[in-house]
């Protein structure tokens, strides 16, 4: 039974699962928990007792280490059942025998999670950092999955960072390195990055997180999202008491369900009961409906209460916004990015960005300013502005110049430029029922070829991509500047790219089952969802316009800090964002820190790095990006030298150019 | 003029080139070098007071940077210029100007020298560890190189650290790290390493090393010789004057520079003459002939005394022996290694195999001593010794255990086992000619199948390959044990594998340029000549027979430690060798420091990394082997732990493989 209902979740967070010891009898053991109200369990599949070294040897009848498949039908076995691998196995024991064994064991348990076609399994934490064989035999393995996924079990905070905390200790467990390679020990995160790596990140691989009473840092946290996290095992020591006896958690590990919950992670209960409340076993609904949130559950599970803790949880999170349900669709999906020049916009395109509201609502607000500016009241009735609209599409930005010119009462002379025919249809049919003719004069042209018959005192434009110049506007204003009275102000008259390193597993993954290298080296446009932002974004490029000298070439040097709580991290590549001075105090942009809200005509640009680069903690990321012009196209270049040194990408844009 | 001759020495090593300045009438200055002595000249293709910034701006006449093409023929630009890029560029200038400058110069030089048909042009050294935008430059640049080589200038020893050479601020210096990313800087290797990591290890860069009168630790030079070294710059200031006045060496230079010629590294002399020797202008032929060093040049060029010098090191050389001839056309070129179970020698193989007298005469001696040991003086006369040599080839450990047998007194019943049947008949041949027919049965069976008629006292067998198990010889004799004796020995009766870290940037090269993941997962037998051995090999896998328990799976973890005053380095991968015990302490491998000499049966084998890892001065690198062993075949895996983490390479065996 789902924690509860969302509209317009339809992500796996909803299914709850509870961890279960061995048990011969799993068609009770199923039935027992799913009338409890969870959705699956996560169950052993082979009796912990059994050993293969205590077969016969030199025998080969193998005897049955599990019980029969037919207990419970296939659909039950791929919808109900995370299998559970046996925690015993050490295939990292320096005891010849104990590495066998688990090696026997690990293979034959996820062959016979293979034959009952489960959906996952659950593996055991490796030895901190010296996994190495465990590593390469789960890597065996998984090159022969074709749906199952692995969830290598790893505690959010490692038990001996647990211990520790609150002991003067504390500091020292949390810096304690290994003294012959001086990796960090006591970050788990570290566990999971040596595994994957050796495992080449594949895509069947993924985290399953032991959340328990102590949490770490905000920032060690939130490295994590970026990651393949399926799962979350939530134990009931994790669970604080509340005044009437009954299970709850600390603000910090509401806040990490609720994120967990919106990055489609699933919760397991696990662990003995901790809370026993007097009566709950005589009259369930009493009980339930006394604890304060919400309906209860009919069933005795004594897990229960946890379960209906967290379905509270779920069903608190706010509802889902429209923007929201319209950007879910696109989350973590790779986008290529607009062609602007070579192509020609679609019809649906201009439709759904002429619906953003907002973003007219800033160009309107900055027309208003700069008419008010160049006109004073006095000469309002005499003097006519020149407003040039450059890339005037089907004509949402004349519509909001003409809007501030009557707020203001200013004379407009407007010509409306655009080089796509089709657009330009729309543009003469909006004109005549508008009844603009004696305003708007359309004009069917490359406003780098125009030859005007005057010159403008507002050009007015909106050619900015995700990552602000990535759609040419430079080279277009540049173009356009000709016709721009010396004294004349472009909208917008500045904008500036962003870049920020971020942990993004799906997307690298994604980037990578293209299996060549131009993928590798060219930038999406992605709405960013199941990433980790793992520092501020600094400013990259900077165009102003109208421009005094120099060419549209640029290269930057940018060095990160990451915040000294963070521990080490993994980073994919590089999220990028624009920012925009319309005019004057007048900006546009979805740089995170100083986004436009409610805007939603540009999701991020995400710069993937071939080799994900592993930033050990306390050290900075030093990267260089170049934004490249040739005769015909424009593109960029990127790379990073520090902590470690990347080939640079995209050398003489071979992989991703904007066509000029 | 070269250096010298050297027979069997082809390598560029003996043409030596001199650096000049700027003249506008290279004829006539290459004519004089030529002269001189030298072999090519390095020179500036461009008036170093050029600069493009200074031409009339929005014009495109571009002045002549350079004089006319046809001052010299095709083949003088290509056999006898390497190019000189002008030296004041600096793209990580903060000097907007200069960056662009120096940008348009450099792609303009090398333009210029691609139209002179260059073999290679010399690019000045980077801003220590901060010319991410010089790479990018060059990087795209070389994207499009066909023919020409670029030659990274780099000091052996960086500036900072020869002035401080000596004072108490050596190690200091020495220690020296960027504050913000923690890169050493005054190790010039870092220098190269991020350059060429930057532009991607491109196989048309390489480097050309600056030697002055300092140098630096014989670890730290060490590492340079994996990498793709073309040239040394001497400099006058490195030489030191010896009794009569003349220019001469220091011993490590010597020692430095007759490892340098032996690496196919071509010397170019560089700055004034700083020994001027009464009287050496006006009769050079004497002058020359009381240096001590042979026969003068009649030229007067300023820097011949240098030549002269250079040239007789290169004839001090040792002549170089039969055996390095005949390795000399294998160096560092990979091979795919032998899958003797799948496939039969051919008898070209048996034939170079069997030259191999010193492993012969070792074999000998073990089989000798074995029956010194099995069979007492007494009972030499009455008692027959059953010896087997399974995998029997062409018949040379027939010979080699009939000779001990003669040798000792001993009595021996051969069974000769061999699966080749076109080795059989060859074996029959011998064995009538030589009159062995009493003694010597010959079996016409795989060793694994065998069904022998009586048991063995001893077991002779070559199976082993560069990395002792990997022709599978563990596998064969398991096999073949059933029909040794209780008390029977094996010869060989032991082997060990090793495996070292090394720098081997034409190998990796190599590999690379397959363009495939196989190549970088498969094994290949090397002479390895161009590789820089970075720490001292470590023992991996033994196997003894005849064997008690256990199976031939292997798993070994190692750790490599650097020497300290090494510095930071590459790997590309690793070196493997074997050692293997014939018969108590008779010995027989290949592993640098024990390795048995003027053998020639076994080049090392050399296991890819797929990236190079880069090793920071003072970490340790650890790395894991294992030997696989499945049904049909036996494979290694391979991964690297610390000081980062590399994927596992060749999982289940599916890029390289030895069939069973």
């Amino acid at each position: 039974m789902p924690l509860g209902q969302r509209v317009g979740d339809n992500s796996e967070s909803r299914y709850c699962g509870v961890e279960i010891p061995f048990d011969e009898d799993i068609h009770t053991a199923l039935a027992h928990n799913l009338a409890g109200g969870f959705d699956f369990v996560l169950a052993p599949l082979t009796d912990p007792q059994y050993r293969p070294s205590q077969n016969v040897p030199n025998t080969s009848t193998v005897p049955p280490f599990a019980g029969s498949d037919l207990v419970l039908s296939p659909a039950q076995w791929s919808s109900h059942v995370v299998g559970k691998i046996s925690p015993w196995i050490d295939l990292d024991s320096s005891n010849e025998m104990m590495r066998a064994d688990s090696e026997v064991t690990l293979k034959q348990e996820l062959a016979w999670a293979t034959h009952l076609s489960l959906q996952a399994c659950l593996i055991p934490t490796p030895t901190p950092l010296s996994g190495g064989n465990y590593a390469r035999s789960v890597n065996q393995s998984l090159q022969g999955l074709s749906n199952m996924q692995l969830w290598l079990r790893i505690p959010l905070v490692s038990p001996d960072l647990q211990e520790a905390e609150g002991t003067p200790n504390e500091d020292e467990v949390f810096l304690r390195r290994d003294l012959v390679t001086g990796r960090p020990l006591s970050d788990s995160w570290e566990w999971w990055n040596m595994f994957r790596t050796l495992c080449e990140h594949h895509s069947h691989l993924s985290v399953a997180l032991d959340i328990m009473a102590s949490l770490p840092s905000a920032s060690a946290i939130r490295r994590w999202l970026g990651e393949p996290i399926k799962a979350a095992i939530v134990h009931t020591s994790a669970f604080l008491t509340n005044k009437k006896g009954y299970p709850c958690l600390s603000k910090r590990h509401q806040y990490l369900l609720s994120t967990l919950f919106d990055h489609s992670v699933q919760i397991v209960v696990s662990g003995d009961s901790l809370h026993h409340l007097d009566g709950m076993d005589l009259e369930p609904s009493i009980a339930s409906n006394s604890n304060g949130y919400g309906e209860g559950l009919v069933s005795k599970h004594p897990l229960k209460l946890y379960l209906e803790y967290l379905s509270h949880l779920y069903r608190k999170l706010p509802p889902i916004s429209d923007q929201e349900r319209f950007e879910m669709g696109y989350r973590d999906f790779l986008q290529a990015p607009l062609q602007p020049l070579m192509e020609n916009l679609e019809a649906q395109t201009y439709e759904t960005f002429e619906k953003d509201t907002t973003k007219y609502i800033q160009y309107q607000k900055a027309v208003h300013a700069a008419l008010l500016d160049r006109v004073s009241d006095t000469d309002a009735s005499i003097k006519t502005i020149v407003l040039m609209v450059v890339g005037a599409g089907r004509g949402p930005l004349i519509r909001a110049s003409l809007e501030a010119a009557k707020e203001t009462g200013r004379k407009l002379r407007v010509y409306a430029v655009e080089k796509n025919p089709n657009a330009v249809v729309t543009l003469h049919s909006l004109v005549k029922l508008e009844g603009w003719q004696d305003t708007v004069t359309i004009i069917s042209c490359d406003m780098r070829d125009w030859k005007a018959p005057e010159r403008a005192d507002i050009l007015v434009s909106e050619l900015l991509g995700s990552f602000g110049d990535n759609e040419l506007s430079p080279e277009c204003l540049d173009g356009a500047q000709r016709f721009l009275k010396d004294d004349g102000v472009s909208i917008p008259s500045e904008y500036t790219s962003f870049i920020a390193p971020i942990t993004a597993s799906k997307l690298h993954k994604d980037v990578k089952s293209y299996n060549d290298l131009a993928h590798f080296e060219t930038a999406y446009v992605v709405k960013l969802h199941s990433v980790a932002r793992l520092a501020s974004p600094q400013p990259v490029f900077t165009f102003r316009h109208p421009k005094s000298k120099g060419d549209n070439k640029r290269f930057k040097k940018l060095i990160f800090e990451f915040p000294e709580d963070m521990g080490s991290a993994l980073v994919h590549g590089f999220a990028g964002y624009f920012d925009s001075i319309l005019y004057k105090d007048i900006h546009l942009g979805i740089e995170p820190s100083t986004a436009t809200p409610n805007m939603f005509s540009w999701f991020a640009i995400f710069f993937p790095l071939r080799q994900p680069v592993y930033v050990p903690v306390g050290s900075v990321m030093e990267a260089h990006f170049w934004r490249c012009v040739g005769p015909t196209k424009v593109w960029y270049e990127w790379a990073v030298t520090a902590p470690s040194v990347s080939p640079i990408h995209n050398s003489n844009g071979r992989s991703y150019w904007v066509g000029l």
